[in-house]
């Protein structure tokens, strides 16, 4: 019997958040970026600081699709742009990359490993609830991951099948609509302070799961959004334990 | 080693058809029936044919949003309308009935067992390709059939995902979009030459699944369809064992 939130109800459903609380994104865009700079003699770029400059691209590259300016686009299109840009910055030309390399290196974000406890946690959840992803990576991506790490998904759901990438209200209540639940009865895990607090105003419960090295150890840049979540995990075997599974 | 197919080129993923080529619908959707007819006091009106009558309602059902009349809906609405419609046939007033009844009874297509080689055939496929839905059946159906049958999905996709409804070529092209593949990349594994036929125009590999038991016995209405597929199998464990798995 799955143990109830405060207000006494426990989910019928998990909804996750995949990059950054599900699996270890810096320290997979480092191994495999340090392969392509170290193939284009630039040993002296630090990989892990490469990974932040792309990554740190990502909110402001949503941005134009969320707001409207843009159709939407997959992450991997975006990823695509980003890397450019990132490449740019450091004063390398894409456009003077074989672009098969290019391709590859898009596909960094496909070969990210999962958190030490994420496979465990996760069958465990399952056992008890459906688990589906709410992600901001496409389909191809979480497929990638999953089949790579072992990620038992119930579903991939998130913004390639909505269209609306989070911190759109609609990403959260169409996947719970697509999963014929009410908000309320989907619960987003999420290690982002800045997620759970758009999925709880979309009307979601919310489990925050704590990942300090996220980012190599630096403090997150949404912490002063940190609210009294419904749970609070140091990891997903954690979060199995709380929600009795 | 996936084996090559007549064309000497292994597909890179799986799709699948999944009522009546991985699960037995005319079965689950008796006993669902024979529960609600008897619940009515209609003992008289045989639970199959009552699922056959559903059944049968299925495609014209989906023409009208197909043919662009009616926007699209998910098939647990187009279920929902069959059903009254069929309980109409059999002089039973649907708006007489309880409400709670009624989707019960709509959610018999949630509760359909796989045939006895599926979850076998599905997970040493699985160990080799990507497999992934490519139904008509929207996503809540098919993680439902999926959780109560052990079905491993590495993803859920089809119609509710791509929002056209199989046989439109869009259903197939879209799909393989959504995995980043080629069409031809993609092989359709279904029990129905209409389904083989649309996927083969459609640029797809095509895998045959017999299923004579699929409508208690009765021969198929599109057996006048049937093409020399890439693969031609008896059970998912046969063709596993096709494809070297």
């Amino acid at each position: 019997m799955p143990a109830p939130s405060a207000s006494g109800t426990p989910p019928r459903a998990l909804a996750f958040d995949v990059v950054g609380t599900v699996v270890d994104w810096r320290t997979g865009v480092a191994r495999e970026s340090a392969r392509h700079l170290a193939a284009l003699g630039r040993d002296d770029v630090d990989p892990a600081a490469f990974a932040d400059a792309w990554r740190a691209r990502y909110q402001p590259a949503m941005a134009t699709v969320r707001d409207g300016a843009r159709d939407f686009v997959i992450l991997d299109v975006l990823h695509r742009e980003m890397l450019e840009d990132t490449l740019r910055a450091h004063a390398i030309d894409p456009t003077a990359l074989d672009p098969a390399a290019l391709d590859d290196w898009t596909r960094a974000w496909h070969r990210l490993d999962p958190w030490p406890d994420a496979v465990e946690g996760l069958i465990r959840l399952k056992a008890h609830f459906p688990i589906v992803t709410l992600s901001n990576g496409n389909v191809a991506l979480m497929l990638a991951l999953a089949r790579r790490g072992g990620l038992p998904w119930d579903a991939i759901l998130g913004a390639e099948v909505t269209r609306r990438y989070k911190p759109l209200p609609a990403a959260y209540t169409a996947t719970a609509a697509i999963l014929d639940l009410a908000p309320a009865d989907l619960c987003l895990v999420a290690a982002h302070h800045s997620d759970l607090a758009a999925a709880r105003a979309a009307g979601l419960a919310t489990a925050y799961v704590d990942r300090p090295m996220e980012r190599g150890g630096a403090p997150a840049p949404d912490r002063h959004l940190r609210q009294d979540w419904e749970w609070q995990s140091t990891s997903l075997v954690d979060l199995a334990e709380q929600l009795g599974c």
